[in-house]
């Protein structure tokens, strides 16, 4: 079902300083910025990769709360900056719900899929049925870099 | 230097439940298991993967600790289960080391490699420098799986 580690979400008290950090420690650079209301997050997608002619490496997502209680505000009030979830690539988000949805052992934050990161599909599961790693299903748009 | 994510590192307090969830839940398999001694903690690794002839996905590194003093041990005391640490593979760790610890922006938790999953060789870096983030820089064996 999985296909790969497509991110790991970081939440940040500032976007701008962590690009910043990530960009000059390690030489990663922004792939996609985007706001997303829904979520209430601003967010940078910085590719891991050895070159553009290297196989995907995954995504740093870097996510900047848009306000104190959104989900990402009250994760940084209660646990500081640091690794909010990880994502996992699927070939098709709505079939993964409902493989995880009849096997009964994790319960589903978001019953059907909704908007994410640079138009694609995602879902999340919920941590507390997972070893406390909340879990995101992605289906990358097919025009994602 | 980052050549992508290898593996994200997941602290649990039975390994074998946690196993078995990520198994039952996602189908993912253990292809190391192994007790590292001098990090304090038994681990296995789960491979990512949508088939064998697929792309590297990265691993799921479970991780029960050897005892409540040993970090992993103290990281369940302080913030439960859930994401400890994320991996990235870089193609030479030393190298990697110097060029970080010349850039003076973040302390290295590790000067020289250890050993690490699956014979690699692995160095953590600080998470206060990483916005609370505990990064590690992996060097895989080439005889990993």
């Amino acid at each position: 079902m999985l296909q790969r580690i497509d991110h790991v979400g970081i939440a940040c008290r500032s976007l701008e300083a962590a690009i910043e950090k990530y960009a000059s420690v390690f030489g990663l650079q922004v792939v996609s910025q985007e706001v997303n209301e829904s979520q209430g997050v601003k967010e940078a997608m910085l590719a891991v990769s050895s070159g553009s002619a290297a196989p995907f490496g995954g995504y740093v997502q870097l996510l900047e709360p848009l306000a104190d209680d959104t989900p990402v505000g009250k994760f940084l009030a209660k646990r500081g900056e640091g690794i909010h979830h990880v994502g996992y690539a699927v070939a098709n988000v709505t079939e993964a719900l409902a493989t995880i949805e009849s096997g009964g052992l994790v319960r589903l934050i978001d019953s059907r899929p909704r908007h994410g990161s640079m138009g694609a599909s995602i879902a999340f599961l919920h941590p507390a049925d997972l070893g406390g790693v909340l879990t995101e299903l992605v289906q990358p748009s097919h025009d994602a870099p």
